[in-house]
């Protein structure tokens, strides 16, 4: 299976990349661009066939691995 | 609007990121790990609210500034 993880960082902490990306849009001359957050998005195949144990293993891999849970937040889903 | 927006390798282009992220999780012991490819996840905030002009405008900017389209592929969603 492929476990499709997403990580970004938690209301209320300051994300100094995604205030740059929205700086470098508007001199780009994008009008009404607001907040910017920039995350992670990270595949990762598994060789486990059960989805439940699947996922799982992945939300394990993303609290000792893959996301500081101090300041991001990640969600898990396996296809 | 906002535009979720993944930005991935291409197939074929070597991920150094990724294939430091799977030896990392093999070292902390999880089994059957098989590639794992490393993106970005990029929100953005639009005051545009037509969904098909909103989308067409943050794929605009996933060429203009958000995605290397030489070694990346784009997807954007628009909620």
């Amino acid at each position: 299976m492929k476990a499709k993880v997403h990580v970004t960082l938690k209301h209320g902490v300051l994300d100094p990349q995604g205030k740059a990306v929205g700086h470098a849009l508007e001199s780009l001359g994008f009008k009404g661009v607001g907040e910017v957050r920039v995350g992670r998005f990270i595949e990762v195949e598994l060789s486990e066939n059960d989805p439940a144990k699947a996922k799982a293993e992945a939300e394990d891999m993303c609290r000792k691995l893959l996301a500081n849970t101090v300041i991001e937040n990640f969600s898990v889903e396996v296809i």
